[in-house]
């Protein structure tokens, strides 16, 4: 049975509640429209924790003007069935007031990591992300928290933001979930016309290419990212916002590749952006 | 008897068995040197609390270029005394090295409650303060803690910061404690010459004659400084930084005093400079 909590106070009691019974808590957050990369971490989630709790909050805080906070996709009943589903304890799903119900003064921010990539076009994006998670950290007080990959400037900022405010908690990144052609899973993708969604895979396919050019002992960015270059250049629909070679762990752009690296794209289909990233080894 | 704790690992075990104990925690972080306003906040925290907490760091993120941080007073061994004479379950004390083993990358800012004041003179000197206060409450995870109200800024900016992030704590402030001619406790009186020791009980002075203008009557801020400024002007090793009327929660300027506020005021006396404050309401 899934708990619906709407407010701060009835989560930690059902949080609380489950510490009491000695249960470990895993906390997944997200904004709602739940995918199947989505339903991929609450299984971890589920896996290994006694209580899971799903976050569902579009947070206003980390979209910035003329960006689609109003049209982002809401649907908090079938959002509720899936958790349900999949075997969440309890739903934390508030409202922008229960959230913030003062005007925000305090906000968090992760330099380097949060700088580069998207960073560097979405400005206060990742202030606003760090400090709705911090803040869910908070609430919750979770032994675990699960972010997918997919994210990956997301996932690294927080991983820092956790380590150097020394939080209780562990942060779990969980691969991206693809679709069969490639395209990773995301909320956005329902934003794309039927050729668009046509023309989305030449991401992922550009990023393979780019890695299979490390694969095959390159190892200067210029070159790895002008192979993934090519290949979205000959998509007509695809406009590359940018394409980076960064170190894995702080998220900036590598002079020479000799630790893994992600390398991470973001690109413009029609009005909707979408991102997509890869983890490469050196052997 | 205290225990002394120098790892984050040690002092979370000391916490963690109390809290097994179903004893309440309460936080006084401190920058060591520690005097009777210390004590203040020690005592309180014993009435209340079933394990006592004492952190002693000088926090180098707090201190700007050329302000005090090398000459700031340091004797661990004194305040351990101090901390086991007044009944403190344990002290962490950490080394710089262990609270920011890293380049620390990540900021915590409160604005509004921080850009007035000691703000606009002391350029990161809040950011560095809720950052490591932020710390030790997720180190520690106390049930309350402990700010004196001498810094009422950083005590406003410290409780909006939990309030903003959904802080499981409790914060405290604590009433100024005072030396019999009214100078304020602090760390930082040892460094005033015998001569500048006697000149400087006029900031206390002034700042209750701004509060006298107050209570009887006037509401106009400009003139409420002025009677600070006027007395503070007389004692001619005293140098003024500021005088301010301000809201009592926010810290910020009041254009006319309705609602309760602080009259705040830093000083210079030689090469050390003082702050003190008071609070006042409006009949």
């Amino acid at each position: 049975m899934t708990h619906l909590a709407d407010s701060i106070r009835s989560i930690r009691q059902m949080v609380a509640a489950a510490k009491a019974e000695g249960k470990l808590i895993g906390l997944v957050p997200t904004m709602g429209a739940l995918h199947v990369g989505h339903a991929r971490l609450i299984q971890q989630a589920r896996q290994e924790s006694g209580f899971v709790v799903a976050s569902i909050f579009v947070n206003p805080l980390q979209f910035g003007p003329g960006e689609d906070f109003e049209k982002y996709p809401r649907d908090l009943d079938k959002d509720v069935e899936k958790c349900q589903s999949l075997g969440v304890d309890a739903v934390f799903a508030p409202t922008v007031e229960v959230l913030y119900p003062g005007t925000p003064l305090t906000f968090v921010e992760v330099a380097k990591v949060t700088e580069g990539l998207c960073g560097r076009f979405r400005p206060g994006h990742f202030r606003g992300v760090t400090t709705v998670v911090l803040k869910l950290l908070n609430i919750v007080q979770p032994h675990r928290a699960y972010f997918g990959e997919k994210d990956a400037q997301q996932l690294g900022a927080i991983k820092r933001m956790v380590i150097d405010l020394d939080l209780p908690v562990e942060v779990i990144g969980v691969p991206t979930v693809r679709e069969p052609d490639g395209l990773a899973m995301s909320s956005r993708n329902r934003y794309l016309t039927p050729e668009q969604r046509l023309a989305a895979p030449t991401l992922y396919r550009a990023l393979q290419a780019a890695g299979q050019t490390i694969a095959a002992g390159v190892r200067d960015p210029a070159q790895v990212r002008q192979a993934a270059l090519s290949m979205l250049e000959c998509e007509r629909q695809i406009e590359p916002q940018y394409v980076e070679v960064v170190d894995a762990e702080l998220m900036t752009p590598v002079e020479i590749i000799e630790k893994p690296v992600r390398i991470a794209a973001a690109v413009w289909l029609g009005s909707t952006r979408l991102i997509d990233n890869i983890y490469c080894e050196v052997k």
